[in-house]
């Protein structure tokens, strides 16, 4: 009998007793620059399909659990807490008195845990369009999606940019921690959800969105800030380092209508949040500072 | 006639007219992470044994050329800047008046390319274990390599450990532009090459060393910096951006005996640098500010 090469690796791959066969999981994030990154997998805990894509699970060799989704890594135990501490820090430090928060996409729990570190959170609302990715996640990723369990959690299985049309003036905080903007997430990159979102927001809100690298994506980065700009006073664009994430970079824009990502940031709340790896006060301001390249990608975008 | 798979890919390969072979190089750097990069080759410009390591060069899909030794990559044309403008312009821009320059390693030219925009740098030393690189650089990457050219620079083929145990008190400013502790880059990352390197310096000199990633080679820096801050009463390390290497980062440290890498930058001398693409004043401040699990890496080993 034969079998395909991806029916192999899914029933038969043992790697405990093969000691000749590696599988590797290759992120299918070229984005045209002919590069990519490679993680070992140990096992694959599932792979399916849902309504709205692929979501894979992986054990890896070595860098603990991993998410997939259409072939792109979304997380791995390893160095998760970069990108979680900073979509979550950054603005909610900065916010005097963030109450009333919406996730946007976060399926995997990471950011929610992190806002859980916040006493003046009150409610969160996660909006995430694939009741699957939250499932699969609860089931494999615990040490992520325990948050879910929190009372002070809500999770809406709802389009996103819906979902901001439909309650306006609702929210302290936005973040999106979405995916790519490729397929359903594509939306999330355009100018009418950045000013639904403002509409979103109580008057001195402050929305924070995942915007991808500076050394693969100069013309989302730049596309975005050329209008998101005219629709916030404050804008800022800040990056975190997560190695399994293409070039290794991922960036953030920070887009209020009152507070200064800088100038408002409370070094003496800072102080008593738990449990951080990677957020500190001094790396909150230095986040900001780009490449003189990421410099210019923000400005002539002006 | 069978011919091995490195043979198909030296000799058969033509991706121009090729639809269905992909030619990719496979970083050999995991380091036990089972986590690489990958990136897609059009043609092999060089792959041959030097008398200390395997040289190869690459014409890359979409970064421009490459340089591989040892099946590590060392650069490729697409971001060496973020490299080399970080390696060289930290330290020339503390330093008030780098006359006397010592590269130890630099064989593809890159670091000597950035030493030449500093007025002040009179005479450049490059102590490069490996003819077969300079020469291998000098055929395939100009861009890099033509700054050997320059009168000011003179190439001595030795080992950089024994070549700072002969020129003591000679140098305003030592650059490390080194290979991995592995091999004969070992000695490199080592407690007597810092002290042999201080005796090297002037009074008043710095040092500035590659070594490597706060992700993945904690050991590495917790190690050097539990001896070098023993030596030289100013030490710091700071990133560089870099997605073509493992993790996509890469650190330095910087040891001094007089001049303090923050408070001591001249930024009216860095205003005059011609052709950055990554250095800027604020960013030479940014990059000493570390994620806090880095700063724990740096602070637990003292």
């Amino acid at each position: 009998m034969n079998k395909t090469q991806k029916e192999i690796a899914l029933v038969d791959f043992d790697p405990e007793k093969n000691q000749i066969l590696e599988l590797w999981f290759n992120d299918s994030v070229e984005f045209g620059h002919g590069c990519r990154v490679s993680i070992r997998i140990k096992n694959v805990l599932c792979f399916y399909r849902s309504e709205y894509q692929e979501i894979a699970i992986f054990e890896t060799e070595k860098l603990g659990r991993m998410l997939v989704l259409d072939g792109i890594t979304m997380l791995t135990e390893f160095d998760e807490f970069a990108y979680h501490e900073m979509i979550v820090h950054v603005p909610l430090l900065v916010h005097p008195n963030p109450t009333r928060i919406l996730v946007i996409g976060g399926g995997d729990g990471g950011t929610v845990r992190e806002l859980l570190k916040h006493p003046e959170v009150e409610q969160i609302h996660v909006c995430e369009l694939d009741r699957e990715v939250v499932k699969a996640c609860r089931k494999y990723l615990p040490s992520l999606a325990f948050s879910f369990d929190d009372p002070k959690v809500q999770v809406f299985y709802e389009d996103g940019a819906k979902f901001v049309e439909e309650n306006p003036e609702t929210y302290d905080i936005i973040i999106v921690d979405s995916t790519d903007p490729i397929g359903p997430g594509q939306i999330l990159f355009q100018r009418k959800f950045y000013e639904d979102m403002k509409k979103s927001l109580k008057s001195d809100g402050i929305v924070v969105t995942q915007c991808e690298s500076l050394y693969l994506h100069k013309h989302v980065i730049g596309g975005v800030a050329s209008f998101a700009r005219e629709i916030y006073p404050k804008l800022g664009y800040y990056c975190s380092l997560v190695p399994t994430y293409p070039s290794g970079l991922i960036g953030f824009f920070f887009c209020s209508n009152k507070y200064d990502p800088i100038d408002d940031l409370s070094e003496e709340r800072a102080s008593k949040l738990p449990g951080l790896k990677y957020y500190t006060p001094r790396l909150h301001r230095a986040s900001f500072v780009l490449p003189k390249f990421g410099e210019e990608i923000l400005q002539t975008s002006s």
